[in-house]
Parts: structure tokens; sequence; C-alpha cells
């Protein structure tokens, strides 16, 4: 389930190796003649089989799939959990690039399966303290005018793994409950003024989100805080919502913690008081060391990870080599990523890749000469509030080990002399 | 091939047409539960028939795929080719959001099929005018420092079927041959580095780029104009490019027409003057009225088109509507995009979402009250240069209609009484 393949390793056996690690998903399309032409390809008026006949023809697949040489770049699960519809499904960000994620790889975090549904039966209502209760077939919602934005989403449970100390993990494990699309759909704030506004009695407003899947799941939300950016979508990455992402309705609360993000959103319950629902209290609650729990907290604090050199890469020789990574706020944008090869000894910048987004992953770049010697891989960031990603050590002294939930610290990724990276 | 689906159509047999009408690629999920339901959604606290059970489990895609629902959102060719692997598909654009495309629903244009390449035995080779000619693996390319950015693509013939007036045929077919990713990989300026730089006979600069495959797709570009902004990419939307869309390496041409867009790319001579390859004599010229061809036509002039409503989609009420589009140039931003909902009489300023990006497709939504009598909607899109795209008029007396490329004219799309929209 861990297999990881090493694109930084340029031994021979590469290939091989890659292709016995993965998982297929499609036929694998090595043939003898590839092993022949490898030596050919060392000639200087090298022509390679595949130019030397047609081919496969336009529209082989009408909805494009990847290579075959790419088969195991999956989504997978960090263990087996014990009912299958109650469970996630992790990005493999070390053999990902750029910041979007692409829409087959985002991860997925269910509570009772994801639900086949019928768009033309689906319903969204907006009830509860506003002035005209309203009920939205899909047609009603794409009748609304829309835009569109890029955002991440994580799990409040992602990289949970870590606050004991390193798990021995590959960052699609520790760190794959991350995604980031863009996003189409109505704003929140359109489809209450199309359901007539609050009413006068809503003084302190929440508002109930429940999803249509068999866990009806449900979470109370904060309006005044959620009221700017919240959207719900009907589509990512351009193209309608994906089954386990939500088809064909979800809210998107961008910065807030992904179950909030509530998928196949039924209906929409404008109220004055959090309820309390389970979602809230036996699950997305932070047990402190003192024993009192912190509860509503909604904001995915800054956070970074180096996606390569990771664990399971391996660098192959001496020289230079990039160091390459995400980051990205809650609260706001990246504003800068500091990079250390020396465990955290000395610090500098790392070059963020175009412009920082708002709420959206932001991807870095360090410049790295490996001498061979082992080395311990860090990233941190500061975000446009000024706040720094935290050590895992005052992460620790602030909230305990029992927290479970909104693990953010600086993580390390050890290189061995013989170029092996791993969580330790 | 032309079936559209009709995402504005509220009728009760909607479902039923859009299922009917699609190709299918995936197990249709209506079952009369469903149907039962259809009345049940009536009742005021209706529990669906998908919220009684639980749904399917985690994983049961390691690569996901879109609901079976959305079945007839699929790549189209606008004609039988004769030769089935030198022809191309469309993008589905009335179907879409936002503006990143999704990675299976690229456009597609080739010359001889699509090669299956094994990444480990792919080669790079920079050559010709340059100090140190180079051969690169892909592990030499993934080993330098890289960049992403989200730029179009549209091949010099999309729209062609307008020259001689309305063709009749949806958006997919006339503006389909376009499409928008976040592309990742090395700036060309860092590979002719890495090959020592330019020898100093090189003083007028030309590129040649090479594909690997069966046609060996060549092309001469003008190494002044493209050395800021092209990149030889390997992913697209996050992921490595799809076999399709040239797998394992590809060069990035912002701006310009996409047939420079080389896929597959095998090498990249720098040379003293354009080569008159096959593809830039006996293809990729305009031939204007005069008889007299315009050569090296490489940046698509900004155009824009209207994608909801657009031909196949059937207004089914009066009162409000949200018009949307895309605008895009190869020479900057979309500075404007203007709508018009009378044939051209008057115009007004559309809403451009977000911040319209260099070279980027850039989607526009505008208000518009259909009152049930026919009308005519049409988009006008001006750039960051001050240009304005032009009215078919304008550009048929500037280049004639044998010009077969480079067609940008205003495009208008006529919206019946009985609300059905056409390309008349």
């Amino acid at each position: 389930m861990n297999a990881q393949k090493n694109k930084l390793d340029a031994t021979p056996s590469r290939g091989r190796h890659r292709l016995l690690g993965g998982l297929a998903i499609g036929g694998l399309a090595v043939s003898a003649s590839h092993a022949r032409a490898a030596s050919e390809l060392l000639k200087p008026l090298d022509v390679a089989p595949w130019t030397r006949a047609p081919g496969g023809p336009v529209l082989e697949h009408p909805y494009g799939v990847p290579s075959p040489h790419e088969a195991d770049v999956v989504r997978r699960s960090a263990r087996a959990w014990p009912v299958p519809g109650a469970a996630s499904s992790m990005t493999p960000l070390a053999d990902l690039h750029g910041t979007i994620t692409p829409t087959g790889l985002v991860y997925e975090r269910h509570h009772a399966g994801v639900p086949d549904i019928d768009p033309d039966l689906h319903r969204l209502a907006i009830h509860g303290l506003v002035r005209t209760p309203k009920r939205f077939t899909m047609d009603d919602v794409l009748r609304l005018p829309s835009e569109s934005r890029i955002h991440f989403i994580e799990c409040s449970g992602n990289t949970g793994n870590e606050w004991n100390g390193p798990s021995g993990m590959p960052v699609q494990l520790t760190h794959g409950l991350l995604s980031c699309c863009e996003w189409t759909g109505v704003r929140l704030s359109t489809l209450l003024e199309e359901a007539g506004g609050l009413t006068t009695q809503a003084k302190s407003s929440w508002l109930l989100a429940e999803g249509s899947d068999a866990a009806a799941m449900t979470r109370s939300l904060p309006l005044d805080r959620i009221l700017d950016l919240a959207l719900v979508v009907y589509a990512q990455n351009g193209e309608r919502l994906r089954p386990e992402n939500g088809y064909p309705l979800r809210l998107i609360v961008p910065g807030f913690e992904g179950n909030t993000h509530v998928k196949w959103l039924r209906r929409l319950k404008v109220v004055d008081a959090p309820l309390q629902t389970r979602e809230e209290t036996s699950k997305y609650t932070s047990l402190l060391a003192d024993g009192t729990a912190r509860q509503f907290v909604f904001e995915m604090d800054a956070k970074s990870v180096i996606t390569r050199p990771s664990p399971g890469h391996r660098l192959t020789t001496h020289g230079y080599y990039p160091i390459t990574g995400l980051a990205w706020s809650g609260r706001g944008t990246i504003r800068k990523v500091e990079v250390s090869t020396d465990g955290g000894a000395t610090w500098r910048s790392a070059r963020i890749d175009g412009t920082a987004r708002d709420r959206a992953l932001t991807r870095f770049h360090a410049d790295w000469q490996w001498n061979g010697e082992p080395a311990a891989l860090l990233s941190r960031a500061t975000d446009s509030t000024g706040y720094v990603q935290p050590t895992r050590e005052a992460l620790v002294a602030a909230r305990g080990v029992n927290s479970q939930y909104h693990y953010n610290a600086i993580q390390q990724w050890r290189v061995d002399a013989n170029g092996e990276v791993r969580n330790a």
C-alpha cells in the first residue's frame, strides 16, 4: 500500500522498480522492443520504436486516462478501516506538481460511503431563520450567478500520525488528506438572498449544513465568519464534482477544516446557536493535556511540507537537487516559506512559485547541493497574519499529544549517506 | 456525435433526455427506486433513497472517474477523418465551468496518432548552435528547477468552420480546440543554459522543436520571442502529462498557436533561420484573398465565446439567466469583455471572474432577463494591448475566406422564441 515510486533514482533498474512497486490500474506497455531500444537510444541518431509506426487514434479515450507508466500514482489509505464506507484515502503528494490536485486524486474522507445521487432528483433546502424557505433543484442552482476560486481543502485529521513523533510514513500518508481545486458554484450569500434573507430574529447566526449521504453528515458553522467566502459548488477543476467529492453539490468553506465542506449537500438551516451535532461532539473536538476540549476550531493553521525529495525517494548522485513542496494557511495567503537542510540549524527563504493565492496551496522551491553527507530537510511557513508554523515541541507544549486534529508542526525528512530519504 | 445535454432545460423529461442523448462511458445508475423517489422528494421531510443505505466504499476508484450521470461530457470530433491518427477531438466547453480544463477533456490534435512512450527510455536532445550539446533523460529534467503556470492552448484551426458564416454547430465543435491547464516544467532558457548557452555564431536565432511521434511533428520558432515564457513541461493540472497531450515531455509556448506546443518532445535545435519544415509550408500558413500567404503567424489573437447558453441548450422559462463564457488572448491578459443580447446593437461590460491571468482562459459573466422574445447573444473581448475582437465582416475584409487558420471573430448565438439556442 505504501509503495512509492522513486522519481529521483537514476539507476538502470528504476523503470522496472517503479512498475513492480506500483498498483496497476491499467495495462502495462513495456515490450521487448522497448528493452531493445535502450541501447539504440544511446546512438547519436536514435529513432525510438514509437517513432517508427503510427500511434493510437484520436478519441481512443473520449474521457482521457493517465499513461499506464503512471499507474502507481493513485490514492491510498494509511491503514485498513473497520468499515470501508467510513474511511479515508490520500493524495499522492510526492508524485504531484504545481498546485492543482488532479480531480481523480483528490483525497477522500467519508462517514457512510459514497452515495449514488441522481442530480435530477437531488434538492437543496434553505430553511430555518430565513424569510422565505426555499428548495432548489440543480437547474435552479445553475441559473444563479456563479464564480470560480482556487482553494485548498485539508482534513483536520491530516498528519495526525505525527503527534507522537516521526511515524516513518511517506508524505502521501502523513500529509495526503490535502488537495486543492478550482471550485465553481454559487455564493452562500446569494442562496440566502434567494431565500429572502435572514429573519430579524436571527441575531447570532449559525448555519447547519447537512449532507444526503447515509450518515447525514452535519456541521454547525458561524455564519458571520463564513458568509464572505463560502460557496455552494457543483464543479471542481472545470467539470461537475466527482461522486466521492460531493456530486452534485458541496459546501466549500475556504480555510476551514475539511469536514465542514459538507458533501452531497441537501440542506442549509439558519439557526441561532450551534446544534451540537454528533460530528461536533463525538468527533472534531481536540482534547488538551489538562482534560478540557477545544470545540469549533475551524481554521486550518499555516503549514508546509517538502514533497520532493521525501520518503521513498532516493538520491543517486551527489550534486544539485531542487527541493520543492507545498505551503498553505486557512487564514489567508502564504507570505514566506523557509527551508533548512541541516535539521533546523540554519534557514533560508524558498522561492514562491507564481503569486500566492488566498487559502490555496502554494508551491515553493529551493536549490540544494547535496554533498553526500546525512542531511535533514525541513520547511517552515509564515502566513499573511504573521503566524509562523511551529516546531513539534512547541505544538505539543501548547496542545499535548491527545489533540488528534489540527497537527501543523514543521516536518523533517532525513537523508541518509546512501541517499535514502526517511521520515525518522 | 453532436449530442448535447440540455443543462438549462427544467422539464421533467430532462434526466431521461440527457441519459439517452449521451455517450455512455460507465454504468448508468438510474433504478426503479430513484424513479419512485421523484414523488417522495416533493414531501417536506423527504429522505432520498441514497440516504437510506450506506454508499460505495472509499477507494472504489484509486484513480477517480466522473459520475455516470455525466457520461455525455466527453471529447468529440467535428467530422470523420480519413486517417484516425491524423485527426482532432474537441473539449465540451458548454458543459464546463471555471477556467481549468479537466485533464481528461483537453482537446487532441495529432498528425500520426498517440505514441506509447516509455519515460525511462525517452530522451530530449538540445543541439545546434549551443556550446555543449546535451541529451537529457527524464530524471535529468526532473532534477532542474521547475515552475508552474496556467496557460491556454488553442489550435490555429479552431473555429475555422465559421469562415463562411454560421456553421450550425454547437460550441464544442466550433470552439472546442481550446483548453487551459496548469503546466509544470523547466524553462526553455534553463535547458539552453544547461547546454552551455548559444554559440557566438547564433545571431538571428530560431529553435527547431521536434516530437517523437511517427510524424516527427516539427516547427521552427523565433527564439527571441519565446525565450521569456516557453516551458518544457512534464505535468499538467498537477500530474504527469497524459499520453495524448505529449507524455512525457511537451514544449509550451504561451499564446502561440497550438501546433507549436510540440508534444512528445525529442529535440530542440538552435538554428539561424526557420527550417521551412513540412508543417510550416504544407500546413499552418494562411492564404489571403490576393493569393499571398501569411507564414509564421504565431500569436493567437484575442477572442471570446459564450458557452452558456449556447447551441443545444434550451431556455424553458422566461426570466433571469446568467450568461457565461470564456475570453483569451495570445498577446497578454484580457482587459474587458462586453456582451450583447440584441445582435450587437447595444453592449455592456461583463464581469471578469477573479483576476485575468496572462495568456490564460478568463471566465466572464453577465446577467440577463429573457422576456421570451427572440434574442441574439454575442461577446467581444479586448486584450491588454488594446486589440478588440473583430466582427466576422471585418475579419473577412482583412483576410478573405481562404485563411483557414486564426479565425477569431465575434460569435453570435440566436435564441428563438421557443427558447432554443442555435448557431445561425
